[in-house]
């Protein structure tokens, strides 16, 4: 059994963003780590025939709702971006960069700077200098991930690890694997936390 | 404020089984009682352009497993049914004749028997002779409902449920309306016990 979770989400996510701020808090409470795994939703969607939830009009305003009411109950500071959704896959290639070249954890630091920049300072994660500023903010070098950017092999991996993550049965986000038990969605937390006490649900 | 909670549901919605295990409980903790009001979600899907999720190849295996281990989560005796979805007119234009005719305490405890029959006992409620039967083991007039799901009356009744349900933004099953504060699922249920606890949310 491992002890690592795997943590699946898109930095345009919403949910994936609530689910962020809990994941690392609720997998040490019960001796685990977290592997973050940015993916993009979009190419998610296509794959499993889903639809954004937003762009179904009534249960898109009714999740712009859902949302800041959720995140209210949960104690988590939440403001709705004014551009949604937004491309991240430079923000997610950055972050497997940072992986690779700096470790997990400062690799979790950036998602977290980036979803914090995304859902309470509504700030353009799309946007690459956004992107480098955030990362430099944690003290790495914007020149160095702005050359890792350009590079086939970055995106390359971030397409695997999409592929893959459709290929282990990924249709929304969050979405998340302790062992081979599947979780989708911020409200299955409750449910994840006694598989995780109890090693079965 | 009205003291009523609006309790939208298909009979063939496996959520709205599990919400309605526990729906009345959870009103009547904080003085209100419930309307179960049951609508067509074939209908409800097509004018919200919305799928039901069975039908999304990955996420209808996944939500066969979540409702399963949200029954056991919860503690809720739930089978799968062998047969889904089931077509759920005869039964919601049934229930609406039992509350006009009888109240509305004898139409749950119909709804309860029909969803009981459908989700633990694997019966199917499509078809009008159970539906008859289940009426009967409550005490009901077989020949004189079997005359009132003919008419036209019953039929435009449903109707004009489920299109003002539609009007009321309703998209999905379970939903529930506690005054105006919308609620969509099951997970759902501690955001509403928080709503009725307080007032406000």
């Amino acid at each position: 059994m491992s002890k690592t979770i795997d943590f699946y989400f898109d930095f345009s996510s919403p949910y994936g963003y609530l689910a962020s701020t809990r994941i690392d808090a609720l997998a040490a409470e019960y001796g685990r780590s977290v592997h973050w795994r940015p993916i993009l939703l979009g190419v998610v969607f296509k794959a499993a025939g889903n639809q954004p939830l937003i762009e179904i009009p009534l249960k898109g305003a009714y999740s712009w709702h859902d949302l800041a009411r959720t995140a209210r109950f949960n104690g988590i500071t939440y403001r709705r971006p004014s551009r949604f959704p937004l491309p991240t896959q430079t923000a997610a290639r950055a972050m497997l960069w940072i992986q690779e070249q700096h470790g997990h954890a400062l690799a979790i630091r950036f998602a977290q700077a980036v979803y914090a920049a995304m859902f309470v300072e509504d700030i353009d994660i799309s946007a690459t200098p956004q992107v480098l500023r955030i990362a430099a903010t944690l003290g790495l070098d914007q020149a160095a991930l702005a050359a890792a950017l350009e590079t086939p092999e970055i995106k390359d991996r971030l397409r695997a690890e999409v592929a893959q993550a459709i290929e282990r049965g990924v249709f929304g986000a969050p979405f998340i694997f302790a062992d081979d038990e599947a979780f989708w969605g911020f409200d299955r937390f409750p449910q994840l936390a006694a598989y995780l006490k109890n090693g079965s649900i």
